[in-house]
């Protein structure tokens, strides 16, 4: 039910296909965050407009809410949600690590500020009252920050509760460590997230019905030894894909220093996803470094504060709220063909975010996602003409990508 | 440009078609509420789908944000907010007795109680703070809710005002009374009200460019004489449409009251707007009555909450975000062709509003509309084959009716 192939390769960068029951993702290919089973005030018509190809879910927000016994009842998350198209599940490793040790260091997954105080233990708590998280051998003990409760993760679990979803492609759970973890804490955690690969794996070959495919994470910071390692460890023990997960280091150049270890120990022939990375500088230096798949909140949350993608402003964004769009007849971006830019103006975009009305939401959302698929078709016809580099000079990202120190913000 | 023609009566109740330079609709029919040139959440393709045939937009809320200059430069509301149909806008009475006599008086439209005290006066106070509303014979004086700045309307400038914004059909401005004026108050704000009705339709003549129908409000509280005399003045004015505007009394059986003096002293060749006005047992009390036309924001407020058109339930209405719903996977109504119905289970809306999700309220919005115009179309083609009585019979109306006693809340 699975297949991926390379159709072109540029330098590092590759132009694929994936094949999925529920169709085809032509890569690379940006995967849209559907925390709660949706995708932040879109229907699925309307991703089918964007031509959205697989979107993403997590595990662990849907397993609190509304709980993964309902979602089964109901289909399972196609069914749930309404889409028929490609879709992979996240772990909630990530989110475990948010709750933890995430919100103790004040940092995501690249930090750009430095720590008051580095954790060293395997207990990661919460700065405030009682700890949320603790991570053990076994999995994951945590409560819930809707209503208290204790919940278990095990990697067999959590392959369990992702079976139940039914999602095309699943991740392992995995140990996020945070950029202010040392050397020794990151290289135990590294070591118990490949255990727990394996357990995963095995629990997956119990229950696997073919219609799912399980991806391991590489793990390790910014250690060159440990990522090593990791994806080497990762690489061989038959996952179906792989995705490359936090820390990422402490700043944007870290990161690409992490993909540019990693990804050549990969097999070529499976697709490699970057967990929870993707602004407009980013995915130009990501998929020059052989990644095929990315999800990040960042498009659509920046389109409910009124933050739109434009190729020509500065970091490729403008705030539509400002006094200057008052009376701006023109679209987003003139070039762009999404609903949004094809019926609306400058000026009643502004107006809808300044009235707090819900339909900017909506058409600001719709633009990001749509501006940020469009790339994606462009880069991918780029790499299959190799000329990759060429188009990102056009797009004149690598003055962006060095000035751009931000902290990537928590899901 | 305009013409109004009647296909059928039933009793008073009428089927109509009134064609305008943007389309036809077909009577009676409900008209969403676009107050800040927005139908809540939805886009006009959305509303197209839901077969909305006209939408009613507010002068009152669009002059002070963004600012009718704005609009016109954008080519008008029509071109402004990307709807290329059937468009009304309120002449921003109602909003000023909101901010005045309304906000004093503690009431609605109708009101279920009983005051403390009475107005006498002419002068509108809000119960807090400085007035924000001073009616004089020139017109209204009125302070900015959004920055306190002070603003003048007066019929002619209202006139001007939805000239500028260019809907099809407009509305004269107007004082709209509390259930609790009393009757020396009443007549002498609805005598004032037919002075601004003939200045305003001087100053149509004026400026009209034949692309635009003006309609007059009859005013006159709950009062018979009263409402009478100003059904009998307007009606002779030469209008090219009526609405009935509030004080329509203390009860909804007032409101039928009110109506059932009204009506008959129209003429029967022009359209009859009421104004704010529609729940679901309101709808066939309305029409019963010779409404071709009425606008309310209940369906997509309520929408917003998660209050669902259901037609067995109570009051027609589900709350969504009800426990029972948690695992339920059928669709709001069964018999509902919505895009909502048709793709989701009330458990994944329900989920939706639990996670306090914006498609909820987008999903939830489609399915009230739709609800609402897909009723209009029954009671229509019952209407024609004169079996209008029979209809409302089967939705078991007249029971609801007299239980409710709900105050009208304001825009």
């Amino acid at each position: 039910m699975f297949s991926f192939e390379i159709i072109a390769i540029d330098g590092n960068a590759r132009a694929g296909r994936l094949i999925t029951p529920h169709g085809i993702i032509e890569t690379p290919s940006f995967v849209p965050v559907a925390t709660q089973a949706t995708v932040k005030s879109l229907s699925p018509r309307e991703l089918r407009d964007i031509k959205a190809q697989v979107i993403i879910a997590n595990t662990y927000h849907l397993h609190l809410r509304p709980g993964v016994d309902v979602i089964e009842k109901m289909g399972g998350l196609h069914g749930f949600m309404n889409w028929d198209d490609p879709l992979m599940t996240d772990s909630g490793g990530f989110q475990i690590f948010s709750h933890g040790a995430a919100k103790e260091h004040g940092v995501g997954k690249i930090a750009s500020i430095f720590p008051e105080e580095q954790d060293r233990g395997g207990h990661l708590s919460s700065k405030k009252g009682r700890p949320l998280v603790t991570v053990d051998e076994e999995g994951v003990m945590f409560f819930s920050y809707l209503d208290g409760s204790q919940h278990r993760f095990t990697p067999e679990r959590v392959v369990d509760i992702q079976k139940k979803l039914g999602a095309d492609m699943i991740l392992v759970l995995d140990e996020c460590t945070s950029p202010f973890h040392d050397y020794e804490y990151t290289k135990m955690a590294m070591e118990r997230t490949h255990r727990w690969a394996m357990r995963s794996l095995e629990a997956f070959h119990r229950i696997s019905d073919k219609n799912q495919a399980l991806f391991g994470i590489v793990q390790g910071g910014a250690f060159q030894d440990l990522r090593e390692k990791s994806a080497s460890f990762i690489a061989e023990q038959g996952f179906q894909g792989f995705a490359i997960g936090g820390s990422l280091g402490r700043s944007k150049h870290d990161m690409h220093t992490v993909l540019e270890w990693t990804t050549p120990l990969l097999p070529d022939d499976r697709p490699r996803h970057l967990l929870g990375i993707g602004e407009i500088d980013d995915v130009f230096e990501i998929v020059k470094r052989g990644i095929d798949l990315f999800d990040c909140v960042t498009p659509t949350r920046m389109a409910r504060t009124g933050t739109l993608f434009a190729r020509s402003a500065d970091r490729f964004r403008i705030h539509i709220s400002n006094e200057r769009f008052k009376e701006d007849p023109c679209p987003i971006e003139k070039e762009c063909n999404c609903y949004t830019c094809r019926n609306y103006s400058r000026a009643y975009l502004r107006h809808l975010f300044m009235a707090k009305e819900l339909l900017g939401i909506h058409l600001a959302t719709i633009h990001n996602l749509f501006f940020m698929e469009s790339l994606m078709k462009q880069i991918r016809a780029a790499i299959i003409e190799r000329k990759f580099e060429a188009f990102k000079d056009e797009w004149k990202v690598s003055s962006v990508a060095l000035q751009a120190k931000t902290t990537m913000s928590l899901q």
